[in-house]
């Protein structure tokens, strides 16, 4: 083996253009929490994954992945090796050790000089998984099942599914896509990737310090949102506490809904008010002044079909799940002359019936579906967090 | 008409969460010309269109379209109507003025209480409009014709082409998603979108207060580019300055070059570095220790068809173009079963004839010839800039 060539810390501590370097202790979690753009550290290893009550950055990368390596160890080596380039990407360094000239490099470089951007890598494991291959048909849990067909549905099956999915998180893209691009390298001969998309702006906050984000509709999303400081609602939520191997993980819902945004834009701004129950400008409730003033739906300036009633916790039975969404542009749709662009809608939860439950509710009755269709779709149970040394999906596996 | 409602300004004004607010004065300048994430803006009007030299903003949205409109005047109007659009977006303010209640949005909303974030909205014209429908042929330029097949070609029709384009650059994707959108929506009727592209990431430096960034091979991408700072040399190769509609315009080639990462990505690190000629951490020449130490195409240490010495001025008869590119992924090609990634290439020149020298004598002995293929293909002709009041294509039309 040759002496270390690249390095990507090295850079970083030596170009001070570069930005503000890697933070250090108190000040990794206030940049955690930041709204900014941030150049910063999200721990790897606690309790749960990083990635979900973490405050939402910026840029997403997601793929899913079907094993094909077809022994238990295979899966189990696949697992450990992601979450050590994960834990070693996440602090800003190369994804491998050392760079020997005449063996393709272990990093791909394109991060080189980069500062870590609040990188997160949140893996979860599909219901495809616990078949027959890997002796985990005992251990599939009953909610980790393939969703059922729901309303709104026009689903591609290129776009849905999966052994495997690798949600990637940064303030940088270039960040998310060098993870995203070298988990899929490193686990050639073992993982195929399914499908993959990227999520340009988030759509969600998940912390009280960051400001509310618009969606491509031109409205404020997700200002009801659990908010990492809430960690009740976590707990009540999000975080799975049956005993077993998912204990203190959640399920991950992926959805990539297509807007039709040209239906859309000629639709009057009275008529997207009423469809939402939101003022666009303020994103105060229909009536109402302030972004945050609770939501009342006793209000008759409320439709009855606006999202904002039919996704309201107090018309569902006190249902919240966390969303983490972005929204993505993937060019023209040649079948529909249209701007294919929407929001890439992913929510955590305890237990995926809730997502079910809900999306039932407002595929059938809300007024938003004039304007939607959700065109690929992925459930994955997300496992515990890690402690250093260890794996995700050791729990599973260990 | 109601009164006014939404305003983007106003928000920017009102939230001093969201950043820095609107530069103003020298302020500006400064911006336009620095390196980190900006939110100031760039003045819209001048002697040349804004988005060319100006220091390369991080995100880009491209985006390509067919004129539907027959008459002359119908051109002449959406010309018009681009450019004031263009204007007040650039300056952070909404498309257009008021929003009546029963009427759709006059914007789309998703950028209420974002800065301009160095936004600039470049137009272009293709030489399919210089046909019959618009009395254009006799004021076709000779240099204005479709560029002629090329080596590496694998173009995709519904990827290449067009009556116009846009290229909307700014330091906020959702900023530049924003701006074409809205020209595509306020053109509905005149235009329809004929491809469009995101791009992540600049590849570029057009400034000499940039740092190099690195495309997604892991190099850095344009370290001998043409700057900003540099005025001789916009003159002598970017700013066509023959009498007529062009003088002060320029002409834009765009190529979607697609990379085959997972090739690449197996090739060892003395292969990838001989390919380029350059070594892949620091920068420097094979050879050299530091980035920017000149070019010396004597070194016996850059093989013959390394990248950087086919592409060198002094090999190709001082041939110099302005590039201006941005890394893209968009998810999965099915077809390959791989990450489709790579480069979307901008440049500018006073004469297609440049790109296509260059671009032959490339393709047909580079050795990166292995791992990239073009897959989508652009040329237009960039009017000279505006004064207050003007629209881009006046020189032409007016």
């Amino acid at each position: 083996m040759a002496a270390p060539r690249l390095t990507r810390r090295g850079l970083i501590a030596g170009a001070g253009a570069v930005g503000a370097g890697i933070a250090l202790g108190g000040v990794e979690l206030d940049r955690a929490l930041g709204d900014s753009s941030g150049s910063g550290q999200v721990p790897f290893d606690g309790a749960h994954q990083a990635g979900i009550a973490t405050a939402a950055q910026d840029r997403l990368h997601f793929a899913a992945f079907d094993v094909t390596a077809d022994r238990r160890a295979d899966l189990r080596d696949l697992l450990r090796v992601w979450t050590e380039a994960a834990r070693r990407m996440t602090a800003g360094d190369l994804v491998g050790e050392v760079d020997a000239l005449p063996a393709p490099p272990v990093d791909t470089g394109e991060a080189l000089g980069l500062p870590p951007s609040r990188l997160t890598v949140t893996l979860g494991l599909g219901p495809s998984l616990f078949d027959d291959r890997f002796g985990l048909a005992s251990r599939r849990l009953v909610a980790l099942a393939e969703l059922p067909p729901l309303p709104g549905d026009e689903l591609e099956p290129n776009r849905s599914g999966g052994d495997l999915c690798v949600q990637a998180c940064a303030d940088d893209p270039q960040v998310v896509f060098h993870a995203v691009r070298n988990l899929a390298r490193i686990g050639r001969g073992a993982v195929v990737m399914r499908w993959s998309q990227l999520g340009f702006g988030r759509t969600s906050t998940t912390s009280r310090s960051q400001t509310t984000p618009r969606n491509l509709m031109g409205f404020k999303d997700g200002t009801n949102n659990i908010k990492l400081e809430d960690g009740d609602a976590l707990d009540r939520h999000v975080w799975a506490d049956a005993p077993g191997w998912l204990r203190g993980g959640t399920y991950l819902v992926a959805r990539r809904i297509r807007m039709l945004i040209e239906v859309w834009d000629r639709a009057a701004l009275s008529d997207q008010e009423a469809t939402i129950g939101r003022v666009k400008e303020s994103g105060a409730l229909l009536g109402e002044q302030r972004e945050f003033d609770p939501v009342d739906l006793s209000s008759k300036r409320i439709p009855a079909d606006a999202h904002v009633r039919l996704a309201a916790p107090s018309t569902n039975g006190g249902i919240k799940i966390l969303r983490r969404g972005y929204s993505f542009t993937d060019g023209m749709d040649e079948r529909l002359g249209q701007l294919d662009a929407g929001l890439f809608f992913i929510s955590f939860q305890r237990d995926p019936a809730a997502f079910v439950e809900l999306q039932r509710r407002l595929g059938s009755t809300d007024a938003l579906n004039e304007y939607i269709v959700h065109t690929g779709s992925g459930l994955f149970a997300v496992p515990p967090g890690t402690t250093p040394g260890g794996y995700v999906g050791q729990t599973l596996l260990g």
